[in-house]
């Protein structure tokens, strides 16, 4: 079988990187080539290595960067994943997509657009028809996204509750690692021993995001949006990876903590089903120690191997009057990330868009 | 004028350490001795030394700690400040009460006693009246006691939005600094890179103090708390002083950013009024930068020079729907220890209490 | 085939869940026990976990830690591997011998010993006879040591030096890990953001060792020490595992920097010959990047997976006037710990010591 | 009495604000300007707040950033204090200095030439005779360095000794801060739980500056080096501000450890002599607790309180075999930056060159 052949755009950054790392091994995707901007083409990866503990083959350290082109990679891929920065990330992936290319984005840029899927296959595996209603899509061409790292992690066991026992409220605190800052991002002299309470637009897109995730396809096209009281504030944390969350919520229900544990432990989904190679088997960990989850221990969760760093950790689940309160980790560039974008590639296979 | 001699109990600890360092050129009080529990005796502060943003003096380093004895300190001393550990300052502490000493206590085990005042002068100084319900009271002997670290900064701008505002709702996220939890206290292995989502007790304690730190002293003894619907959830983080938390509330008026602002910084309550010498002269400073407060910068807040640490600074008030959101920050083993203690004290001796 | 049962010893410390991890799969030892101290006894491994980045199995973490026994271990194990402080381990590593078990420890207690090996098998795997020279040994009971964390990263290439080139003088100073120190060890207040040129005994032990380990088994038994000069100063950093080091030498020769870096690169010994399960088919990798090693990168170097933290890595090797200069990294809690022994016991048992 | 107007060059950096916060209440400089490349021109210092540990007053916080223009610096200010980049400096400080400005900087640029004083008051007073040979001065503009800041804290302490006992070999590892990296700096990717063994051009730099500052001035003019074995080996760490070193020398006498500690305490120079406001009291703080100096505790040494910063502290003085060894730490932005040309600018007022 011949591996579909796939672009990594931004690949000198710490997305573009982990894009590497789920794809150096992928059982249908196959990287053809390095993309990022003039200023680091031509420098070999191992030049410019961002992501330290993962073993990257001394041959993918010795691939050369290539200069971004639309035309370049559209006549090489049939599939793009791009780690692009928003502000280069809008017309390129849009001009890829008009070139026929599908291209699986962890940019900002065309998120919140009617057509294009916010897509997380564990929440809505159903989004991922918007893209037929792209004007490229006839050609073959079109964008799909993953969402913001902060938001993703929540999504997962929110949507699970929210389904289940409906949600009324949702407060959130983040306590967000440097790597969601991208390269070279967080100086370290602002952040070592320190917590700085603002990530520009962060609690924004926390507060937008997950409604329309957690939406429904709409008989006019389009998404129609949850709705419940969502109020966010984040923060980084000098942590390298792993967003960890605190959560306090009001839910329609009743359930008890361990009706609670026992459904997001129970939790699967689409992926699950169709056996998606990045998919965990468990998408959503329930710890039991009094301490967890923390991003040292709990940010690879996930098996199998493939998998590690996309399952969803929740501890500490408890109730205080009406209020259930309880703390969500992810990975931010994996689960909340490149694995997030690469998951929804595999699901696009899956139903045939691939 | 001769100065009242105190005793620092509790040396060898981060708080303790704080008491020797805001009582080194106290204008009335003055360090009779050293003491901590029988493992430190006879050592000096300078081997047991735990707080290294401050340069004690040279004499003060060559102190010896002293054994922990309740008849020895009570006659030699007509205050003590209490930096000991829980277990050992329920009894000790009320044994010094009992043979006349006043005491000004960091731990918790005396808190949500009737008698006792669980005081914040800023919040609540006419709650310092309770210890004339102490039995000891009539020897001179009594118990006031300082909020928990986390409560105390908190605490001070909700009081504030509280008497003008009303509040229906408070949820609240921390993120703690490591001093918080004694020495040795976190080991490195837990917390470098890291943030661990727990700290036994500490929510509970905000979700009950802070209802006592705001009520009003009851015609029949006693107080009568507050009421208003508060959801905690405390972390640990690697940083060493200042704990800054996450505050999203409804208040039961609506005033705009600006009111809010112009409340805050405008504060000023008894120990203002009175000068107290470890009063900040600007309780409370709200800082109109993007991303602070920040425990690096804004921890020593408060002026004057004797007054560092003990302002609180709250930054990005900011509002979502009918949320206002926050963050609050304090130095915890300062604002929230030991200088708690001492404006206690402070306003003790400006009540004739001492 | 049946697998030697084996007991890990300290089994609540780093070291010893460096060993548990070690010894999860192996292909010929099998975990018969896990014992600590009494105060541990009956929690399970999960209560107790020291090691962060390892997901042992669930199974693995419900086993139950078990009192440390001499009698009770040797009647059930063949193996016995050490993490005991260097308090306890003294008699009772002894005693396990004496009752002919075969102790490979990582503890100081009889590293210096005349007829205990102080072993790294790539350096010095002809030292493993001195077990013979022990009284315990006719029935079947030794004691084997592996050297200090510090130490053991150094000796490696230091030892592929002093064979082809000669040292006439070596000076070190370390960077080394919190880990190195234990459990609880260093507390976060002492470390965080900080250095401390201080760790007691170690600039002493690899003055020492090193001459040991580079020495030749003498006619008259025991070890003729190696001789050069060596000066070694050593910190704590804020680093969670791996031990770094700047070494300056100078040779009795006069290579090149492309003559060492073959040397060291095309270096095998012992281990590889024998294709020890632990070895790593590279035992020193040398960088050429000029940044490198760097602890969070280079910790776990090592293949096969099962060799992963137990390669040295080396970079930045340059000349300045008759000086070489070159950094050396090593996990020390694998290489420098547990890792080191596992690679000991595999070696006995290749040379029917097992 | 006028101020002495004076112009901050670099002042969104870290170093040209630690020239503010030393010049904010100088008894005889005014800051005229801050000053810095046009991308932060019209910026308030407050939007561009590097350093995190000093209170600035309320109206230093609004002062606004004004673009580096050399004509119209020379026509406001008799003195530059320079901390800007290396690229920048060379054209610019000269220029000033052509323009009749006497020059203070903390940039490499100019530090090797013949008639430049690469200068520390408490080393080489003498050596400021060098600007008399430069062509500038005979309108009054000169420039005058202050060495690196890995060098500066080593030097203090080896001068002392290299007077006294004579230097024959000196070995030295640095455990360097990242505010040495200036801002944004070492990214927080890089340095979180991590150490990087390479800094670009500091070995080198330090290899040469010693052996200039040693010195003595030519007859024939310039300066005759000293001359002694010396390998420094240079590598960052988590550490926010404070460069501490490992040093091993021999000595060409045979002091001991208690002559050296008496030596180095007792150690008072020019700057001492001439009651220069930045000097410390004692330039040289040896400390005799074990684990000492450490950076979080040791970095601000220095008395009175305007020269905290500006003391080098020595611990650890200890023999094995011919070597000496001992621990150097200093400030490495004040003693080993800012503060360094602020006290050569107080020496050249002293010498009449102001």
């Amino acid at each position: 079988m011949t591996k579909i052949q796939v672009a990594v755009l931004g690949a000198t950054g710490n997305i573009g990187q982990r894009f590497i790392q789920l794809l150096e091994d992928h059982p249908y995707f196959e990287i053809q080539g390095l993309y990022a901007s003039e200023r680091s083409e031509g420098k070999r990866l191992k030049q410019v290595l961002r992501i330290k503990d993962y073993p990257f083959k001394e041959e993918t350290l010795e691939k050369k960067i290539e200069q971004l082109d639309v035309k370049t990679i559209a006549s090489r891929c049939r599939v793009a994943f791009s780690g692009l920065p928003t502000d280069v990330a809008k017309d390129c992936e849009q001009g890829l997509a008009d070139n026929g290319v599908a291209v699986f984005s962890n940019a900002a840029s065309h998120r919140m657009r009617d057509d294009v899927p916010l897509l997380i296959p564990e929440v809505n595996s159903e989004h991922i028809k918007l893209v037929k209603a792209q004007k490229s899509f006839q050609d073959g061409g079109y964008i799909v996204t993953n969402a913001n790292c902060s938001t993703t992690g929540l999504a997962i066991p929110m949507s699970a509750i929210y389904q289940e026992y409906g949600l009324r409220f949702l407060c959130v605190s983040t306590y967000q690692a440097v790597s969601g800052a991208g390269y070279p991002g967080v100086p370290s002299l602002d952040i070592l021993g320190n917590v700085v309470p603002y990530i520009k637009g962060e609690e924004e897109k926390m507060e937008a995001e997950i409604f329309k995730m957690l939406g429904v396809i709409s008989p006019k096209g389009g998404i129609k949006n949850a709705a419940f009281d969502m109020v966010a504030s984040c923060a980084r944390v000098p942590v390298i990876d792993g967003h960890i969350e605190s959560a306090a919520m009001i839910m329609s229900k009743d359930p008890s903590v361990e009706e609670i544990t026992t459904l997001l432990n129970g939790f699967r989904a689409e992926p699950q089903r169709l056996e998606l190679p990045t998919a965990p088997l468990q998408p959503i960990i329930v710890r039991s120690e009094d301490d967890r989850p923390q991003p040292v221990i709990d940010v690879n969760a996930g098996e199998p191997t493939r998998a590690r760093g996309m399952a969803v950790t929740v501890g500490r689940i408890r109730q205080s009057g009406k209020y259930t309160k309880m703390w969500v980790l992810s990975h931010n560039t994996i689960r909340g990330g490149a694995g997030g974008s690469v998951i929804n590639a595999e699901l696009a296979k899956a139903k045939k868009l691939l």
